[in-house]
């Protein structure tokens, strides 16, 4: 078995060699790139000496092991894997735990609780928001508890489609469980194989679908969560109407609230027929117009993914100058062709353009989606090579309605053009695609590539960052569809929460949480 | 313009004539039924003299007329209109209070704060479940906020197809203001008429459609609620990840957290493609197997309703002893006859049967789904008839995954068999159809007809509903798909909800409304 970077993305075997990063180098202006920063080694690090130890019930499954503990410090966000390549970790868990039992989860908090120990609740580790990071407060210890034992598919219930589920399970090995039973949750973020079950219910994951099913939110029928208090178990119904709902208030708590151990979800059968295009549009707005339109008819396309030029250029080989809708329908019902051709007739009707693709069943895919997809999967490992020669690179999405979408796409585009130049001293690379969309708006995407200044990258990119989510505050964009707040967010996330609701949440914390001992920093200050 | 009824559903000129009551008789064992009860008149309901003033400022708006009063003292269960039609209304709201303008509802609730009254915010006041009754409490006041002065459609996004449209509009007048630009919100309640936008959002109402969009909180894209420490108010998103949705804390509130004085709801356009058709079974089994494929098929048919035998013989006219499931598609973009076609080709490989019927677009009705329909909207009145001959008639919902629906259906059937014949000393009459359905399972409502005793017949009714409940506790059912909590089943959601959750909603309602103004005894007792 291959294994984890404790710095970076994903497998250590499938970073980035040293033929394919001359050629992404290559790409950009020389001057952008310098030598990769050598990967520290873990006996470097010098780590700050763990502050607290675990009762002797729980020391088997705490480690203090120096790779597990720089691991388990960051996220996987570009400021996070410089910050690693720098070794700079200097609040780094003081124990790492592996809970092999949801009890083992209640007699953590049990102890954290006591001691009044800080507990983040880790699953994947794949946060680009600081959400799994310790950051400064006045804890006398820093447990991260990884989730990542606790990955069993419990039951399967194939009349109502549907599996009790264990929080900690990363997406393959999830699906693997549940291929046995011809049943798939078809929840495919990007981060899939990095991400646990439980990290996508505590953020409000958005996956594979671009609508109806976007965030897992819909996908939940009942939670299982531990608090300090207790554990909160819902009941599992496919709809109720029987107050607030109580998942909710969990779906989204990113380890503030609790820790989730378990989840019913809905799940789907495979599917068997499947059509896919990819439209050209000659400028973005067209292409937005063609989306609203599609969105609004209800066809409900699983895929419907817009890239602008550039994004078109660099991920799908379309070098013409065009944005490239992609589109994609599924189902294990019935052929989809027409619906793939109502769609493509709504975007010809605005104005795009396509090349006599096949739609029967099955095609072979379109060159243009093929190659989306294949660089989708690998972004995340090129943009550790890249931030290794010292090239920023980050990504930052929201969601608006649809009367806003084109002037939030050019102006967060525009402003963090701005912002680069300040920052950078040179114009940098900005890219949009739309990501999920809806009869009612749109979430937009945007992948920044600058140039970077060794050392300074972090407080570059921060500064960056800083612009665009000013930029999404004004124009009433949210600070995040579907990456959450985790820290980094927590500015703009304060201030877009109504004020009299942040208080009920706050109030709603301190009762699940009196002690103040979950995820410190997250949705509260 | 005609009038409303104080005592029971709708319109006083729409009310069951003697010819319709003579008919309705007819249908029943003749020693069921009774001379009908005479309606009081409001000069002899000798209501409680009012205990509080309003301030000179808030006069204007207040009432103490006595018909005022004797209207907002209950919604409209069985148990409501039967306690009506007693004249027994022990605690009536002193005030009504009826706010033109959102100001007036803020100054309404910082009057009410000061002064310990109890407001219990009222938009149609069609409640089933006591969701608007004052019942027992230390408060030395009660004001009824009726908001249906505040029915305006503020604003219409045509682009991103949204409105803002303040909560007290009732139903047609919502649509009416919508249907100028071409769009509909398609939220039709049994209560359209006489249910406010308001009302839906807090209690989670349940629509029209079938399928997709059942409660109306998926049609949500902001709130705006006035609570005694601010107005909170979301931000206008297609989705977004930040935290936990506020919108859906208030959302099932009833009342007990703010009241709600605006909404931005997400729109349709108006279908212009139409088909349906419906299918007989032999047994109801049979057909909750077809309604399972085809909730289960991906095709999200708008209408999928499926009645048992005593339902369709009685509100559809199919006297041979079938199940009838009536399934409807609508679009406003495309034929939707294919998808018709496949629902009911999923329908006959489960043993359905149809005439051959056509399924073009837009056709004739066939006989048992307008038959349906028009039963559907005038059932309340016949209650209130069934009601006044000392017949007990009411309704009992719930919603379960597909592994227990056979059971779910059948045991509720049987325990509320014997719970009539326990009660009435003879058996009743208990129907069963499908509102709702969801991939993962269904929500079946029960109607029940039996023998009253006349001046028991609220206890009785009570001991019935008791076991009802019992029953789909014991079930894990949820007691209720789409009517509420409101007062009545608060004993089972209490049951429901699990603990660290309530005690996580009862600190935010503590956040939010410190003197325990709102809706006292809904929610948490």
């Amino acid at each position: 078995m291959t294994k984890r970077s404790w710095w970076g993305w994903g497998w250590v075997d499938a970073a980035v060699g040293a033929a394919e990063r001359a050629g992404l180098a290559g790409r950009l202006p020389p001057h952008w790139v310098g030598d990769p920063v050598p990967v520290p080694r873990i006996e470097d690090l010098r780590l700050r000496a763990p502050r607290v130890e675990p009762p002797a019930a729980l020391a088997t499954i705490c480690s203090t092991d120096p790779e597990d503990r720089a691991g388990h410090t960051y996220g996987k966000a570009y400021r996070d894997v410089v910050r690693a390549l720098a070794g700079d970790l200097p609040e780094p868990p003081d124990l790492v735990a592996f809970p092999r039992t949801e009890a083992d989860v209640v007699d953590l908090l049990d102890w954290a609780g006591a001691a009044g120990v800080a507990v983040i609740p880790y699953g994947g580790g794949s946060s680009v928001v600081g959400g799994v990071e310790y950051r400064g407060g006045a804890h006398p210890g820093v447990v991260s508890v990884d989730l990542t034992g606790l990955d069993q598919v419990l039951e399967v219930d194939r009349v109502s489609r549907a599996a009790r589920i264990q929080a900690g399970a990363l997406g393959p090995r999830l699906e693997r469980q549940l291929s046995g039973h011809g049943l798939t949750l078809r929840h495919f973020p990007q981060s899939f194989e990095f991400s646990t079950l439980g990290g996508w219910l505590a953020t409000r994951a958005g996956g594979h679908y671009a609508m109806r099913h976007t965030h897992i939110d819909d996908f939940v029928e009942a939670l299982r969560v531990v608090t300090p208090v207790g554990i909160s178990e819902s009941r599992r119904l496919p709809a109720s109407g029987a107050g607030p709902s109580p998942d909710r208030l969990f779906l989204g708590s990113e380890g503030a609230l609790g820790v989730i151990t378990e989840a019913w979800l809905r799940l789907q059968d495979r599917p068997t027929h499947k059509a896919s295009a990819a439209v050209r549009f000659r400028t973005f707005a067209d292409g937005l117009g063609a989306v609203r339109a599609i969105a609004q008819s209800g066809l409900e396309p699983g895929n419907c993914r817009l890239l602008d030029a550039a994004e078109a250029a660099i991920n799908a080989g379309v070098r013409d100058g065009s944005s490239v809708l992609v589109l994609g329908f599924e189902s294990a019902d019935r052929p989809v062709d027409a619906g793939l051709a109502r769609a493509v007739e709504l975007a010809t009707d605005h104005h795009g353009t396509y090349p006599p693709v096949s739609t029967r069943d099955t095609p072979d895919r379109p060159d243009a989606v093929g190659a989306w997809r294949s660089a989708f999967l690998r972004m995340p490992y090129l943009r550790d090579a890249l931030a290794r020669l010292g090239v920023i690179v980050e990504t930052i999405e929201t969601a608006c309605t649809w009367d806003r979408a084109t002037e939030v796409c050019e102006t967060v585009r525009a402003e963090l053009g701005d912002a680069i130049e300040r920052v950078c001293g040179e114009p940098g690379i900005v890219t949009c695609r739309t990501t999920h969309v809806y009869p009612d708006g749109v979430a937009p995407y945007f992948t920044v590539i600058a140039r970077g200044r060794r050392g300074a990258e972090v407080s570059m990119w921060d500064d960056i960052k800083a612009a665009a989510g000013d930029t999404l505050e004004r124009l009433d964009a949210t600070i995040t569809h579907h990456h959450a707040v985790g820290r980094d967010h927590f500015r703009w996330y304060d201030r877009q929460r109504p004020r009299p609701f942040g208080a009920a949440l706050l109030a709603a914390k301190n009762s699940l949480d009196p002690r103040g001992i979950l995820n410190p920093g997250v949705l509260f200050h």
